[in-house]
């Protein structure tokens, strides 16, 4: 099968190029003063903070261009940047994105990877303001800045977290990292053999949740219309073991996660059991999630319950001097810790 | 001679790295609500624009470490992502820095690295407001976002050149393209023969000029004192030729620059005579320059000569339908082009 032919950066030009992403980008915020196009894109917001936060994705470390979509990529890399301006209960409003590209990218793929920007864009409400292009020696690297608004008094921290209150999860864990192992095992097996289709079918669950992950935007709509803010919050992109230390520490508290309290999805079990790995070991140091760990006053377990879906309160914190633990049904305790740099 | 031992990033842990400098990290901006250390970070102006910049440095493009003391890269990033703020006639307040850094990278580097950012940040006083750090497969990835503030009346665009404005360019173009041919002819050399010690003596300025460059903080601030207000700016960083393209693009003009008017230092000059180059194209198309270039009403033409020091009337805007052309002392006119993707 012929493969289109693409067309080289150096012949339509980094300006043009740039220029191609800005004709095809609509901005809808009236934060947006200036976008693409300008030594800076310039903002207003009235009365609010401003929230801002820089993603940086590298080819080989944060993603496999063998079996990730450019177009998922994308969509996932608006996910990731804006994950933490929900993550301090802000809403996101801005975008500005620059991309490193070596030799092997063609303009048909920076299309690609625009396509999802855009329909993450679109999603999520928010305007790419700025766009910027470099060569570079070695793959492709995304840098994302997501800017973001909230009243001063809504703005949640990492640190807020008092030694009496309830430790609270959206959605599930460990489903991303399964479905990386699964596109990883299926990698393994195509390059072994190019003739061997790769086995994707009936798992669909991890996988999406893996290539196209989204951010708790919902929950933080939820919990302002509940009027709830939470006394601390992070967002879980490198496990819930490392991102609950973190909050820990900044809180000056320590914690009691419930292991029977876990959410863990059936098809999270399912592909664990087939791959022989613990799931709870997926589900503490997986990754990749982008769901929302928050602590709230004990006085508020019935709101909590009745008033947001998709959340699980999942244990409390505790002094500082009494640690960080995993409790098993069992009732053993089991120290939390994080995962290392890799 | 043995070098001290250095400590893995591993051994340390990520979150230890960057606790490192955020408690070497001493926030002195008012706007600073909320540094390194949480999902994001939280800035509060009052009443202006927010002005945002996101500037990507990647090794093997925009640097090369053999010749590159990291303490120095630390300050040109700086440099680099704020000029583009001085560029849009606002003032950088915030920085957030996330890098990527391959096993050849230790502890001791990203403390040198620091350095650099740390000297600059006080020197232009700017935060350093996040930090983010993450593997990488291939070297060194610098993503620095430079945030400001200005009036909204102040701000100044591209796009806001008339057909009669005067151009004007700070400082002179086309030493740090000539401080880089230095030290690739150096490095050529000692590849050569590693007992041949790199000549750089008597060439202080033009390595100045590549090695640690300085934004245009000087001009902005004698163009507010003097109530100047340009009506379009761009930073030179891609090179005289290719940045004047952008302006008279987006203001919709032509563009007539005057060769005997460029200012080339001496230095450029000596070095280009000494590697057979020619001084004009360093300057048009030499780049790392960190030069503003920007328009006035022809009738600001004595306040500009009085009023600005280090600034030269360079040429002037005209009807779009004019083109775009260097003209000779012999009235030549040549033709402006940009620079490709290289």
């Amino acid at each position: 099968m012929s493969q289109p032919k693409k067309t080289d950066i150096a012949e339509l030009g980094e300006f043009r190029l740039i220029e191609r992403v800005a004709e095809t980008t609509a901005n809808k915020q009236s934060s947006t003063i200036k976008g693409i196009g300008d030594d800076a894109s310039v903002i207003h917001y009235h009365e609010t903070e401003t929230v801002i936060a820089n993603k940086l994705l590298l080819e080989g470390i944060h993603f496999d261009l063998i079996y990730t979509p450019l177009k998922h990529l994308g969509y996932k890399s608006v996910v990731a940047a804006i994950s933490n301006i929900y993550a301090m209960n802000a809403t996101p409003r801005q975008l500005i994105l620059s991309i490193g590209l070596s030799k092997r990218f063609f303009v048909e793929d920076v299309d690609e990877l625009h396509v999802g920007i855009k329909a993450a864009c679109e999603h999520y409400a928010v305007d790419l303001a700025g766009f910027d292009t470099t060569p570079s020696m070695t793959g492709l690297t995304i840098s994302i800045t997501a800017i973001g608004e909230a009243p001063k008094e809504k703005i949640v921290y990492r640190s807020g977290g008092q030694k009496t209150d309830l430790l609270c999860l959206t959605g599930n864990l460990g489903a991303a990292y399964m479905g990386l192992q699964l596109l990883e095992r299926e990698k393994r097996v195509f390059n072994g053999n190019s003739q061997v289709q790769p086995k994707l079918d009936g798992y669909d669950y991890i996988l999406q949740r893996y290539l196209k992950p989204e951010a708790r935007k919902d929950i933080i709509d939820n919990m302002a219309q509940s009027n709830i803010v939470p006394t601390a919050m992070i967002d879980i992109s490198n496990g819930l073991a490392s991102d609950t230390l973190h909050l820990c520490k900044q809180s000056n508290c320590g914690v009691r996660i419930y292991l029977e309290r876990l959410p863990i999805s059936s098809e999270t079990f399912k592909m664990a059991d087939e791959i022989c790995i613990d799931p709870v070991t997926a589900t503490l140091n997986g990754g990749d999630d982008y769901e929302l760990l928050f602590t709230v006053p004990v006085s508020m377990y019935e709101t909590i319950r009745k008033e947001l879906q998709n959340v699980d309160i999942i244990g409390h914190l505790c002094d500082v001097s009494e640690g960080n633990y995993l409790v098993t049904p069992d009732n053993q305790a089991v120290e939390l810790t994080a995962q290392g740099w890799q």
